[in-house]
């Protein structure tokens, strides 16, 4: 079993060292309450309502900054992934996310389906998900509205990925009574399409006017969910059998991934 | 406005002549209704747990068959699209779906991605599902399991489908309660992520101890429900803006179909 761990939380736009307590606030708690892997939203060291590249820049952090060191010297034997603002070497904003071991930053993956007004602010990332290898489980890491892109979670799928983690910040859409968030359904349909389990770290609040929605959500194998955060600051806990994603035969005769017509499609 | 009509009947295995009933009334009492599509469930002709293919070869019809003449005679204006056990011209068994006009079959297609002991009874179709350019909207027709393949689907949408009529079989699966069954969950994701409608026309009743998911539903190209048959024989009627789908831009710098990476993906 793996022991995951979304924290809704609710950053502050631009107050890096506010937003640094949240965090060691949040992967302290976790850890102490067993998770191995440990989510926190998108863009959580800096906020995520820019009004222009500039500002972004002003909260911007580079994969080598101590920050990382300091939080991953909390995991013990955790994982943690986060999402943050990257200058990058090349001095390009990067809306990126990093996972933590407690040696530090092992992997950085920058989105490669910019959403929206981030498209003005970041320059996309030029790679697709890697596969993390991990002592719990193999990983791939995504970021919010690259979730939306099957030709991306496929890809992933096919290559082995056990989870898929994708911090997000869900902007609040209006939707009938009743139903989850849409982005929810398409986590819930990639996990059951592609038996994975999908590991979504949504924020709270409401930041320059723009509401969220709060949906942060682990879906299991089968798509259903085994754990929400509900509304506000709080934190999603489910512990999955990862194993399990091995096997994508369903009967005999299905096999969700073997039974793709590579013939007809490619 | 495009008015759908799914009749979510439950036909008898083998009883060509009760199951042609069937079909005349539901056809009859939804273009009555004023349905521009009307769509009836996958092998409705012939009802669905076959033990083997002989059986199955019994109990089919060749595209040719006088039935659909008959049938199509009752449409007037509009179209019709419904599952049946296709005895091909080349002597194979195909899992089929056709689409009738007043002046006969206009479309026939054979189902792509066979589910389960499917597979121990039909030869698989050949060719992805065509365009159909109708006067009542740009369809795609395709057969229950091929729903589930985002390679498919997100193909007809690029190629411009608007709306997506699936007629199906779909074996319950328990659920937690409170959920939509997976299928219509993929359903919903699928119209979403590519903003177009889904008609899916399921089956009633129990055939061989195969209790049906009952879960007709016609989906809006936003993802939500827009109707659902519910338990039992019935039907969902809906009319749908297929005008809206042609549009794929969610905001001034969001487009679900330009916002792929086909640099990294293809």
């Amino acid at each position: 079993m793996t022991r995951i761990a979304c924290c809704q939380l609710d950053p502050v736009l631009g107050d890096l060292d506010g937003n640094d307590e949240l965090i060691r606030a949040a992967l302290t708690e976790a850890v102490a309450a067993g998770a191995d892997v440990v989510v926190l939203p998108e863009l959580v060291t800096s906020g995520y309502m820019f009004t222009d590249a500039a500002e972004a820049r002003t909260a911007a952090l580079s994969a080598d900054s101590p920050r990382f060191a300091e939080w991953a010297a909390l995991l013990g034997n955790s994982i943690a992934v986060l999402g943050f603002c990257e200058l990058g070497n090349d001095g390009g904003l990067y809306n990126s996310a990093a996972v933590l071991q407690s040696d530090g930053v092992t992997s950085v993956y920058r989105k490669t389906h910019l959403w929206d007004r981030e498209k003005l602010i970041f320059t996309p990332g030029e790679q697709l998900p890697p596969l993390l290898q991990t002592r719990h489980g193999v990983l791939a890491v995504m970021v919010c509205y690259d979730l939306e892109f099957a030709e991306l979670t496929r890809h992933v799928a096919v290559a082995g990925a056990e989870l898929f983690v994708a911090p997000v910040n869900w902007p609040l859409f209006p939707r009938p009574a009743g139903e989850h968030p849409g982005e929810v359904i398409t986590a819930m349909s990639t996990a059951r399409l592609n038996r994975v389990a999908v590991a979504v770290c949504d924020r709270a609040g409401v930041e320059r006017g723009q509401a969220w929605t709060g949906g942060t959500v682990i879906v299991d194998p089968d798509g259903w969910i085994a754990a929400e955060a509900g509304p506000g600051v709080g934190t999603a806990v489910a512990d999955i059998d990862l194993a399990r994603t091995r096997d994508k035969k369903l009967t005999e005769h299905v096999d969700l991934l073997a039974d793709r017509r590579l013939d007809l499609y490619g």
